[in-house]
């Protein structure tokens, strides 16, 4: 009898013996199981809700008798009245050991809960956000003992929490002594637990015990549009995604033409950076309107962005950016106040901003990395964020490369001819028919095929307004698997390819898709020249690639993972017949969607993530493909369709490309020549 | 030969064998001998300076010979030619051991110079500012290896200064990559080295050698006035003084009043917040067009002031400060950005406010303990800083009590029927005939007496316009030396004292000091009124420090020390003589001008003092008035002139007070009754 019950809790299996009339908390304190709670064991918040187990557990050799617990108490009772309690949960806090015990510590009552990724290769994030709640009873002020408000609410969080040093932004000294007042010297306080830089941080105080939540915003600023999703820190549950056009596209569309306004116009990098934060501005409002929360209580955010966006939000002239050696002004992650940056969140939120990775390679690549980890994977992983700039990682556990790619915005439907952005109407599946040589193609918004019966009444009311990116890849490559275009990239004449819609068109020949006119709509064709484009753009990528599998010292991966918006869009197929990627089983590329806001995600819902991917982004081997004179011949290579020296067996094993060759002695199909230098 | 030869620096005595060929700021750097150097040893910035001492020193057991050093190389020669160097001095980068040698280290090559201070009694200013001057190679970008220019930057820091996790304000970024092209990678960093609470932190860059200084600001914000010193940070120097009037003064004279202008207006405590730092913002400009620097050279400011001003200053509402328990929001010292305020100096200048030590006793009076030091004196010090309102510190080394007193303003001539501010016209001096019982004084502006041939037409400009604080004080002293006032605070008839200058006033009598009706000036006279008002405040005064006594346990102090501009001009005869002080012998008691502002000076030069008196008030045991019963009872007690229990033995001894009772039954001079709680 002088022996004291054991408590065992599940699933940690951390157990101990504790005297009778230890509440559960307590214990689960003691051991250091991760049980959470916000009021501290008053009975207020209920997060600390366990399930005891009872009878014979022969795996922890322990038998549960129906009066292990104490019986129900009066806060409990009142609790389950007012509230509600899940059949079998007992509130930690109230309950105490009476005998041996089994306690199940169910996932929401977890403060390090696993928040579920929706792909089956992606590993879970461990909730550990920035910013907590705690309750807490602060001591009234004593005239015998004179000592700030501000010092007896530390000294509360530091005696009743364990957090100590806390601090406090001005904000809170000027918003604090009635709120204390008016919560009888009771108040929930959301605190920031800060980090090896920073000390923790009172950001919020609330009279009494809040009920609700404190939220966090994932940010992707991306030259085209600024996406962000808001979450909750309790919970890791996204609430809302939004997404707004940067406006600072009125400056340039890709980043070199911003980066070029900036050097021609004195306040040029101050007018972008308004355009940006202003940008953010309308986002969040429309964000926080969205979840109907009020984004003052908005208190963490994680930004992630390339270089030269990075440095124009900042309010960086990104003019360094422009030119080699391409220096940063600060490649570290920045851990900043939303005030610094004009956002619209709470006055004291912190703002979070991944590294970068090089002078091309951004916060966005860095964030790729944390959420694809190829620092983790086993087997050799090419990560490919495909976007007007394509930043590649090439890596396993051993080691990680990382380069970025001038891929240019042809993807992304830009400098062709009938290109524009995936919007309805656009072009974004096309099939050549083997014999006809006649195309066929589906448009976004519309799942008919354009030869099906009723084609043109359901397309009435967007029409067929162009192609986007990933229906010029599968354009580019049905026209070179069915003989229209050759290996180095010439449009063959009608007679030469068979096909009656290739038509002469100045010295080149051209292709066309769809006539739209007799319905006042364009003439959709392919030209020599956007063959040209798309040539360059996966030339670019390919050769990219191709250089971190040099530097790695191997010939092939074992999988790709495509990133990006257009990732998911993309025919691997296609884009491999393209020579885009390198040769690969189909099954083993796959889409990773918008990895940059997944990483943005991650690290904003847990602060280990940050001291994570800074050490990995210092891991990463940089490789500079701008004086990599291997680039330069990988590249002149890449230019034909698929590629002029690799073999691509697995793309072999799978179609079989025709030997046509159109070359009359004009253009010779190499587009190395022309080689620009993009960012985007 | 084999040995080393010794160098033996003075006056630290410091000493060591080195290498010949060792330069003399290598060795004394490793010898932790305190010799400066903003280059780093390049031969730029003559920090270095150093005086080799030749001949036989037998104190030191060494010869040194002439050869000693090496002979002048060309750097020293140009240095020289250019720039000049006293006769003896040497760079001690560049000259070099070559034999055993003594070297001294005059004070302007120290880096911890002392800075003298002009009162005797007073401790030297140690210097030890928060920000230097490092001057630094960077290396130049690198595209094989990727890095930020900031992290370039501080990797410069790291290994040519030792200075490790070096932190930069977005400002920084925003400015620093033109600066390091500009000088070639080769800059001057403006580095604040921080403190336990705060990393160093970049505070400004100049492209090449800055050959220039940094400047801190010491404040004092007063409730009637703001003054600040501005500091050269390298030499200590005070190179400009300067004040303005506080604007919230159209918000209310007194503090109280100002504390209830925050209660009765809405955005009172803002508008008030509005106009002290706007107050500030025309000091500073002011102050740097005195100095003709640049305010955004201005790095560092320290802040002391009341604790009313100390909230509004910060934007904290400081209602619970007007009334019990007059809760401070905090009352640590402050580490702010200057932005953070408004403050119109350097973007990236960091703000020190020193630690409050109760409800009413602010940051000024810490500021008073860290200049007058009573925690580090062998005798009983008590420290009096008259202002509206009195800090009162007593103690010695073992211990230091302190508490607030509600003087009122009446010290500083309001609330006296002819009072006015210390300003030219202003009565300052006071003698009444032992005979005639009638007044002759000086006024602010005019070194002859009332009396002498000539007074009229010297002080023809200004007039006679009223009397300031230091002149009521020997007025009221006067009248009770002389018989026209009694103990209990009545002015007699003048049948009762025998002086024409008495005149029956309503149902009191007055004093005519001075009729200037006649030239169109006002009759200045000193009503019972006026006697009550300053019995009120100099018993304020007296029993907060006699409260003090009685916690520490002694009935006499061994000195005295008036701090405030107040206490510069007062007679220290007539201040015993009305009981303001406890007894003393005369020479004990003496002024320290405005202490409260050389503290200020003092934490700004030396950041070790910061730390030092944020210990030294944890430490200081605070005694509210408000709550001690005693303090009554001293407060009537006081309230007779010069007191109805105390003996004053010392005072006895010099003056003899006549023995006057003109009580008819009427008024009772017991003024307790009417006591305020008043703050300034």
């Amino acid at each position: 009898m002088s022996v004291d019950p054991l408590v065992i809790f599940t699933p940690s299996g951390k157990r101990g013996r504790f005297p009778r009339g230890t509440p559960i908390l307590t214990a689960a304190r003691q051991l250091g199981v991760d049980l959470d709670s916000v009021c501290g064991g008053r009975g207020i918040c209920s997060k600390c809700q366990i399930t005891p187990s009872y009878g014979s557990f022969s795996k922890h050799n322990v038998d549960v008798k129906p009066d292990a617990l104490s019986e129900w108490n009066k806060v409990e009772e009142r609790y389950k009245e007012k509230r509600g309690l899940k059949e079998g949960r007992r509130l930690g806090c109230q309950a105490t050991v009476q005998g041996d015990v089994v306690i199940d510590v169910p996932p929401e009552s977890q403060v390090h809960k696993q928040v579920v990724r929706k792909r089956a290769e992606a590993r879970d994030i461990v909730l550990n956000p920035s910013t907590r709640l705690f309750y807490v009873d602060v001591a009234e002020p004593d005239m015998h003992d004179p000592s700030g408000d501000l010092e007896r609410l530390r000294d509360a969080l530091r005696t009743q929490w364990d957090i100590d040093n806390v601090a406090a932004d001005l904000h809170i000294l000027q918003t604090m002594q009635p709120i204390l007042r008016k919560g009888d010297w009771k108040v929930t306080v959301a605190v920031n637990l800060g980090d090896a830089e920073n000390p923790p941080r009172i950001m919020h105080i609330w009279p009494g015990y809040y009920d609700g939540t404190l939220y966090g915003l994932a940010v992707d600023l991306g030259s085209t549009t600024i996406a962000a999703h808001l979450c909750d820190l309790q919970t890791g549950a996204v609430l809302a995604s939004s997404g707004v056009m940067n406006p600072q596209i009125r400056f340039g569309e890709d980043l070199m033409s911003r980066v070029s306004y900036s050097m021609m116009n004195a306040s040029g990098a101050d007018e972008m950076t308004r355009a940006v934060r202003e940008g953010m501005t309308t986002l969040f409002d429309q964000i926080a309107a969205e979840a109907g929360i009020d984004a003052g209580l908005i208190v963490d955010a994680v930004f992630v962005c390339n270089p030269v966006m990075h440095h124009l939000f900042l309010g960086i002239d990104p003019f360094e950016l422009g030119q080699a050696p391409f220096a940063l002004a600060t490649s570290n992650a920045m851990r900043l106040r939303a005030t610094d940056l004009g956002l619209n969140i709470h006055p004291a939120a912190r703002v979070y901003i991944l590294p970068c990775i090089a002078g091309h390679v951004g916060a966005d690549a860095a964030a790729v990395a944390l959420s694809e980890a190829p620092d983790k994977s086993e087997d050799l992983v090419l990560v490919v964020d495909v976007g007007t700039n394509a930043e590649i990682l090439l890596g396993n556990k051993d080691k990680v490369l990382a380069c970025s790619s001038p891929t240019g915005p042809a993807f992304e439907g830009a400098q062709i001819s009938s290109g524009q952005r995936a919007a309805p109407g656009a072009i974004e599946r096309v099939e050549i028919d083997p014999e006809t040589k006649m195309p066929r193609f589906k448009v976004i918004g519309c799942d008919l095929w354009s030869d099906a019966p009723g084609f043109e009444e359901e397309i009435a009311g967007t029409g067929v307004t162009g192609i986007c990116g990933s229906g010029i890849i599968e354009m580019v490559a049905e026209m070179r698997m069915h003989g229209i275009v050759d290996a180095p990239g010439l449009i063959g004449t009608a007679e030469q390819t068979g096909s009656a819609a290739v038509f002469a068109d100045g010295r080149t020949n051209s292709y066309l898709v769809y006539d739209g006119t007799a319905n006042g709509g364009p003439r959709i064709t392919v030209t020599n020249r956007d063959i040209r484009e798309i040539q360059m753009a996966k030339a670019a990528l390919y050769s990219g690639a191709r250089l971190l599998m040099d530097k790695f010292g191997v010939d092939k991966v074992d999988r790709i993972v495509l990133a990006g918006a257009f990732g998911a869009h993309i025919s691997t197929k296609h884009a491999m017949v393209l020579g885009m990627i390198p040769d690969a089983p189909l099954d083993k590329v796959t889409s990773a969607g918008n990895a940059a806001g997944t990483g943005a995600r991650i690290a904003l819902l847990n602060v280990g993530a940050r001291a994570e991917i800074e050490q990995t982004v210092r891991e990463i081997h940089k490789v500079e493909t701008a004086i990599e004179p291997r680039f330069q011949e990988h590249f002149v290579n890449a230019s034909a369709i698929p590629n002029a020296v690799e073999p691509f067996p697995i793309l072999n094993s799978i179609v079989t490309l025709p030997d046509a060759t159109f070359n009359t002695g004009g253009e010779t199909g190499d587009a190395g020549g022309r080689r620009r230098r993009r960012r985007a």
